[in-house]
């Protein structure tokens, strides 16, 4: 997606040889129109595809799927949850998820009322890097015997495992930039 | 508003005499569709000022305050963190909020990036209870010497001092339903 490209070129920033900072329009401060953007795009990638909710994660993913979902049909978004919730049901679809950012196992649920068997599911998210938040909302899906419709990324860190684990499971893979490096402050494309 | 309130009676689930659970439309699944009308109220209820970002707090503020963008000229949206994220600049506006759900305090930050002296802010959350997260979001909003521009809530527990600790800092609160109470599971509105 050029338009992306040229988004992260202007406004995106390098830290160190791995990080690339995209808080001024994609999970700190959102460009709403811009995000429109993305989900026509996200649309355009899927269109083959029936398509009957998204899922996503907290918190960077709600944004992007909640006006993807406008470009599908205004389907109904589930996000799931990282944080203890008091309000959260007992009855949960729950995974653990390795952060490699944070150097920690944590936890991951949805409640059963809001994943249903037979169920076309789009997981869509921020990045994709070492693949371990998307395969855990796979398994989430998996659990509920709901299907994975296909997976959209906004940007793809492609130096990383997480494209080739999600390929061996047999989704459709959808990232709408894939980053070559970002070596030495270069930001490089695939 | 009317349509907010049927729906509350018609999708919300009680429990206790205090928690209201709308975890099916508004802060674990999203209807889309129904945040647009969310959106489009408040921009009703705001109309005569000017708005030049909304800022909300993660996770359950974010949809709302994406949505509720779309009807005010796509204005930027700013989510605060209150979780420990390695990409957050070091340079933030920070704030302590106690939770009464979970019975402790936690910070909560937004870069100065993001936040500048003589914008108008918009503050938007899920819900208003004891008040303490939307006063920690004016205090990051004073911080920066910007001004707010008034504080939308979708739910307020009207049985709860928010709404007279807000009122007695002198801002523009709308509520678009108040719950007068939830107990022995009837829900009634003021």
């Amino acid at each position: 997606m050029k338009l992306l490209q040229e988004k992260i070129l202007n406004d995106g920033r390098v830290s160190g040889n791995d990080i690339l900072k995209v808080d001024n329009f994609l999970n700190h401060q959102l460009d709403i129109a811009f995000l429109n953007e993305i989900g026509k795009e996200f649309k355009n990638r899927f269109a083959n595809e029936k398509i009957d909710k998204i899922l996503t994660i907290e918190a960077s993913g709600i944004a992007i799927a909640s006006i993807a979902s406008q470009h599908f049909g205004n389907v109904p978004v589930v996000f799931a949850k990282k944080v203890e919730s008091k309000n959260l049901d007992k009855e949960v679809y729950e995974t653990k998820v390795y952060s490699f950012t944070k150097g920690k196992e944590y936890s991951v649920k949805v409640s059963k009322r809001y994943l249903h068997e037979g169920e076309n599911i789009l997981i869509l998210d921020d990045f994709l890097a070492n693949g371990r938040a998307a395969l855990g909302l796979k398994d989430l899906v998996d659990q509920a015997n709901a299907n994975v419709a296909g997976i959209g990324i906004v940007i793809e860190k492609g130096f990383q495992e997480g494209r080739s684990l999600l390929e061996k499971e047999g989704v459709k893979l959808e990232s709408l930039a894939i980053l070559k490096s970002i070596e030495n402050g270069v930001i490089t494309f695939k």
